[in-house]
């Protein structure tokens, strides 16, 4: 037994890159999470006839299930609701109950904008209450509901949701309960998944463990789902199977262990991010930063209830802000220059003693483009890591890429030092 | 004549969502400038039935060129040139010069990673060296070379991409120049392209416009091809055109801006970041945040350059850090509130007192989720821009979504509080 399903993102401000698609890459974790394959994401524009090409394309394919996204709001490019009647060979019919709802949802939005034409807003949002034969109304979270029409004889159940993807995330608790959609789920197929984070190896490194890993399973190594990827300067190892190729999972975690025990930092999906919060357990934390630009403390604050631990930071790209704001000495910056492992460790003990925190970070480097040297070329960074009275941990860097590239691998180095430094005998990043 | 292309991305680490596709955006882009019409992005996982349904789906669809990207490295999940040749109904040969090439390519690597068995290393890049008959190789800008496979009696032309969004920017020159892409470069349409951003307005207020444009213009407006969406709290309104509909453009470009003046900020494709940039003309800038925890800070840092004007950036969480740092007055926390118009004017004032700065912006607000109440929910920011000795311009925000949501958008509000403040008589962000 096994559910087959291709999603569908339509808008043409989608397909030219003007904006990028959230909903696809957060669809696909809901229905593996559902243990539903997911064989094909397809985007297209706000033609109608590219739209019900990929429908067919997926029924061809043999889905059994068809998420939508986009295309019903209530201009005339907004046409998913009467494409996939088309598709499913039903008729669309005016729902008064649901027209009526979507006006109370209106009329405050009308007060708010006094000098549009209420009838015209009304009007155009009557096609929103149109709800092709059959199928399972979604009740609306921003204007437009959704929809969730059965399999027919020849088409696979279609979810049709919003294009907003905080209106899509909040709709899909009563999609996933809708008739059409449970009649899916009941072919699924129950995995389980699990994810290594490894920090400080290239991806080639794990390619040849899994070809060790290969050899040393034997057959029951084909029944685990490993993909592998580099993301943010990590590696990330997903392997997902299901119940009956538990031990060949565990030999993989073996040979990933003894092969890579240094790198590994995470094995129950916490990022480093949750990690560093949960180790500074109490303390507080400043940073003192150059070439970051402020990333360094938006990183450390992304995470909510994290103004509990982060005490402040200064982003200091003079040498009179360093001085000034962080009592880095003037004359350390002349003899070793700004961008130096001395200069990175005054920082982070600036960032202390400034905050009167318990834990510093300072960082100093060339992001780029300009700014580069022979001696120090774009991407030479300095990390260090202190806290209050004891020594730094301090790295030299030599990063890759682009002045967004810099910055970016820059706080992930931060945060693995940091989590070194908080967790004591942790592993080092390279 | 018109050429009609589609996108194939692999990779079953886009597909489940743990990566950003950026190719398929990017090369979205380079499609437009080129004048061919983009009409599917595709996306699939490692199984080739996938990938060959697709290529089989885009010929069906009448593209007369197809751009893969990903599927190009040495692991035995990397079959896109396979599947490639197998769709063109080509055979592959190894190339002995494409070999060496990609040898010595790796040899640098192979002494850095010394553990690395050399032999397996070679033998697993050979086939990386493998070549469609006929087909033009796009030299490896790491080591995957790519290919441009021309078109065939019921295929059409097949450009192979690598992954790496980097290497594939960089191989794109010569993707252009090559024969295959060439001879469908000779049939796509010449267009002209717009765009028009404003801030302050909902996107539904464009939609209306439209409407009005449509009956003003009549005909020629079907001849204007016009996308709206809404990023980061902008609206961008793009308009696709040929040569012939010169004069229904200018015709909505009037109505835009009869309607719109006042909300209308850039016209000629600049963002208000450059705006911003560009306004400064020498002055420094500083800033103070409290609620967007350095993203304000990171964003003014993100354009290259940007170290001949940003002078610094405090984050001050704390009330204590407001005062040390930044110098705001504890008894005017005490009496007013951290979360108050005259906190965020004083923040500003202490960014350009400390840091020296001409131009100095303060930020304080609920990011949430914890921390709001009923006359201050989660949401409400302050933001304060004001020049050294000048009066302050000060808003006061409620903003909905979540934590990184209102983190986001008050970066974009201060951004366009500050264009207004420094170019005087331009229009004000509402």
């Amino acid at each position: 037994m096994s559910a087959r399903a291709g999603i569908v993102v339509t808008g043409t401000e989608v397909l030219t890159g003007r904006v990028r698609d959230r909903n696809g890459p957060w669809l696909s974790d809901r229905l593996r999470e559902l243990g539903i394959d997911l064989a094909h994401i397809t985007i297209c524009g706000d033609r109608p006839e590219d739209m019900e090409a990929q429908l067919r394309f997926l029924a061809d394919q043999g889905c059994d299930l068809i998420l939508t996204s986009g295309g019903l709001g209530p201009t005339a490019d907004d046409l998913t609701l009467e494409i996939v009647a088309r598709f499913a060979g039903v008729e669309l019919a005016l729902d008064p109950e649901l027209e009526e709802r979507i006006a109370a949802i209106l009329r405050p939005l009308i007060k708010r904008w006094p000098h549009l034409d209420p009838e015209a807003v009304l009007a155009s949002n009557r096609k929103q209450a149109l709800v092709p034969e059959g199928a399972t109304v979604l009740a609306p979270v921003g204007t437009a509901p959704g929809m969730a029409v059965p399999a027919g004889a020849r088409t696979p159940a279609v979810v049709v949701l919003p294009g907003p993807p905080r209106e899509l995330a909040r709709m899909w608790p009563d999609a996933v309960a809708s008739p059409p959609f449970q009649a899916v789920l009941a072919r699924a197929t129950e995995y389980s998944q699990t994810m290594v984070r490894l920090f400080g190896i290239p991806e080639s490194e794990i390619a040849e463990t899994l070809r060790v890993a290969e050899e040393a399973i034997g057959d029951g190594f084909s029944d685990l789902e490993i993909t592998t990827c580099l993301r943010r300067g990590e590696v990330e190892v997903v392997t997902r199977y299901e119940a009956h190729a538990e031990g060949s999972w565990t030999a993989l975690e073996r040979v990933l262990g003894e092969r890579h025990g240094d790198t590994i930092f995470s094995t129950d999906g916490s990022s480093v991010d949750e990690q560093v919060a949960r180790l500074l357990d109490g303390r507080t934390i400043a940073v003192a930063e150059s070439c970051t630009g402020g990333l360094l403390a938006a990183r450390l604050t992304e995470l909510p209830g994290s103004s509990a631990y982060f005490a402040g930071g200064v982003v200091a790209y003079s040498d009179a802000a360093k001085a000034a704001l962080l009592g880095v000495d003037a004359a350390l910056i002349e003899a070793r220059g700004a961008v130096s492992a001395e200069v990175a460790e005054a920082l982070a003990a600036g960032a202390i003693e400034r905050f009167g925190a318990d834990v510093g970070v300072g960082v100093t480097g060339i992001a780029g483009p300009g700014g580069g040297s022979e001696a120090k070329p774009v991407g030479t960074v300095y990390v260090s890591v202190r806290t209050a009275g004891g020594e730094p941990l301090t790295r030299h860097l030599t990063l890759p890429g682009g002045r967004d590239d810099v910055r970016d691998r820059t706080t992930t180095v931060a945060l693995h030092l940091l989590r070194r430094q908080l967790a004591g005998g942790a592993p080092a990043p390279r």
